[in-house]
């Protein structure tokens, strides 16, 4: 009998059997697992230290729940993230809300319910913030985001701290606008948060941000007088999609940036601040996995093969956006040698849609599962419903028992909302 | 007092209000008078010849209800936007399902409702269809989708017949794939579909594939004796994005291919088969706009003032995907001069979330309301929750008079499916 691809303890071809494809499967063993290597890499190894999940990755009830349990912080860049920490009483001192455009009603949910820090990115949402405080005799703690004019060499689209971007307040206003927040009463500036980008295999952005924030913190120290007593580093580590991302341990990003702050500090006779780390990614990423069925096979003499599956763009728009690229396995028999190669082109009527361009796979037949790696973060989370394809069940698995986390949408409710 | 956009009768600054932003806006006038414009050009201009709107672009259940009161074909690619047709009594006849991989559960959807055609992409499907079909006693009517090999010089993504494609079958395959077909007793061939691409401005590429067809179709009388009855042009006939996009009528498109394809039956003694056209984003896409409100405003200096949106790629991916241009009003004073560049800002935590490039506009304030033009297709189908923002609204306005078609998502239902 052919051997079947086993995640996170389980068969994947039961899975798909039992709960059908499209289908998310998560590890939460793996989620878990990273979560220490993090929490052993930088809360426990540094003093004043703390990890956020940064929610946009990938949230469901579960993973605020385990977010909650594995006392971590959690990010939130929208209502709708946070009405999900609410639900779930996730407290609200540890949430930290980010958005380069919070609405006014965003930031007031955020206000009502005692929301630990907002991120900024401009001062005049520091305004809004502080008049929106002032009207419920609030005082949140405050971080500017800081646009460090870090050109971090990844894809463009991931690219978030250039000088060109509509991320953060520029670096020549920092000054002014940190002058301007310490004359507002009803919020307290506690400190400065960057992003250099995402899915980043090397550290070189991340410590070039590190040093112009250190300046930043120096020179309003120096000419205002301010304090910074939190700094927080924000994300952006990458992972193995395929085997050509040469991946490295957290401790990589995370220990030279703390030996150069800490170092810094200690020169410039300054309070070295709390710091904080967001990875979203990187906690969930790999620990997911989407299941398909193979349907219709077309082989193009001399050009291609196109293998079909039953799912694509909606449940995973990355490849189109990103051109981003994924590896795969056929779970029903993943023993076999792989003597082809073939495109696995998704469902949509969009020529998009396709998922993995060149794969290595054994012969492939319809009815065959295939498995596509590294699936946990940015694929549920932009989940659509193009072409009116229901959003997939994500199926959580911990020491090898599956459990429907969220279960699939069905038709019905693809038009629920229309009268 | 400033000037208001008025939008389908309605003052678009009232329909803010009322309804909130971000907010989807069709004109169902706009969506009638197309449709009887292109029944005009097409279906009453020719004998035997039918037009299917293509729910892909846009499908709610008010549009199932016109395209079904217009007497109009409906294209669907899944199970999904068959269960809309079937839920609203479409009439099965008129439905004709594409998809490159239909699922055998879709297929089975779609024989059982007694769909009219399927349009088939490849041998092997057909060859499902007909073993799904003898289960049921059925006898679908089939036509293969043939890929020309036509390079429609548009955007790479969105050009869906040259030879290397997902979608079709390779033009030298089709003999074979006819005769195979025509070996098969529950399923009945009846002709050929193609589809050159999207938002085309020029109709080289559908002459080009209407000629290659042509071939195909003596081709197959002569060879195999096979008679085409039906032939179905395709979509992908463009409309006005922006100012930029030298828009022509449909029979710009149709007539010179309905000419070619008599001339041709005439000199080579073929019976001229029933012809249907497809368009989809030239039905809605200028009948909507999107209406956002203005947040955070951020200038660079020297380098971009960049405008924040409360929606952006969650309900219009279009730009980040395509590269798509969209024009836009400031809809409370859009007679005022505009003496601005500015960038429109999405609200997602991502780079890509960029809407408009380079927009003209008066000086703009937090709570000014921006209408984007000509997003009435592909923007509300491609609606995702990234960020877990919740899908706009869809208000229909008809003779002046607004309804909402689709009620705004809450935060509640972002997490309905989860355990």
């Amino acid at each position: 009998m052919a051997e079947h691809y086993h995640f996170g303890g389980c068969d994947t071809v039961a899975l798909a059997r039992e709960f059908g494809t499209p289908l998310y499967v998560v590890s939460e063993d793996d989620v878990l697992a990273r979560i220490r290597e993090v929490k052993a890499a930088f809360d426990e190894k540094y003093e004043r230290a703390h990890t956020h999940y940064a929610s946009k990755a990938f949230l469901t009830k579960d993973m605020i729940r385990i977010a909650k349990e594995q006392d971590m912080g959690l990010d939130v860049v929208s209502g709708g993230e946070l009405h999900g920490a609410m639900a779930l009483d996730f407290p609200p001192e540890r949430i930290v809300f980010h958005g380069n455009n919070k609405t006014p009603a965003e930031i007031a949910m955020g206000l009502d319910y005692g929301v630990g820090r907002f991120v900024c990115d401009s001062l005049g949402e520091i305004e809004l913030i502080d008049r929106l405080a002032g009207e419920r005799c609030a005082r949140p703690h405050i971080l500017i985001r800081v646009t460090p004019g870090v050109d971090s060499h990844t894809h463009a689209y991931i690219s978030t701290a250039m000088a060109d971007s509509k991320f953060g307040v520029p670096l020549p206003q920092v000054p002014e606008a940190v002058a301007r927040c310490l004359g507002l009463k009803n919020t307290e500036l506690v400190g400065f948060h960057f992003h250099v980008g995402s899915q980043l295999l090397k550290n070189a952005s991340h410590l070039m941000a590190v040093d112009i924030l250190l300046g930043v913190i120096r020179d309003v120290r120096e000419r205002i007088g301010f304090t910074t007593r939190e700094f927080d580093l924000g994300g952006g580590f990458g992972v193995r999609y395929t085997k050509d991302d040469d991946v490295r341990p957290i401790g990589y990003f995370v220990d030279p940036m703390v030996e150069r702050i800490e170092a810094f500090c200690a020169e410039h006779g300054l309070h070295r601040p709390d710091l904080a780390i967001e990875p979203g990614r990187w906690i969930v990423c790999e620990a997911g996995v989407t299941l398909y069925t193979v349907g219709s096979i077309k082989e193009i003499p001399g050009i291609r093969t196109y293998v079909g599956v039953d799912g694509g763009l909606p449940d995973n728009p990355r490849p189109a956006l990103y051109q981003a690229a994924y590896d795969a396995v056929v779970a029903n028999r993943c023993d076999e040698e792989a003597t082809e190669v073939v495109t696995i082109a998704g469902r949509c009527c969009e020529s998009s849609d396709i998922l993995i361009r060149d794969l290595r796979v054994p012969p492939l037949a319809p009815g065959d599962i295939l498995a596509v790696k590294s699936t946990g973060a940015y694929c549920y989370s932009m989940a659509s419903n193009y072409n009116k394809v229901p959003v997939p069940a994500v199926v959580a698995v911990r020491n090898g028992v599956p459990r429907v986390s969220v279960r699939r949408q069905t038709y019905e409710e693809l038009y629920e909302r229309d009268v």
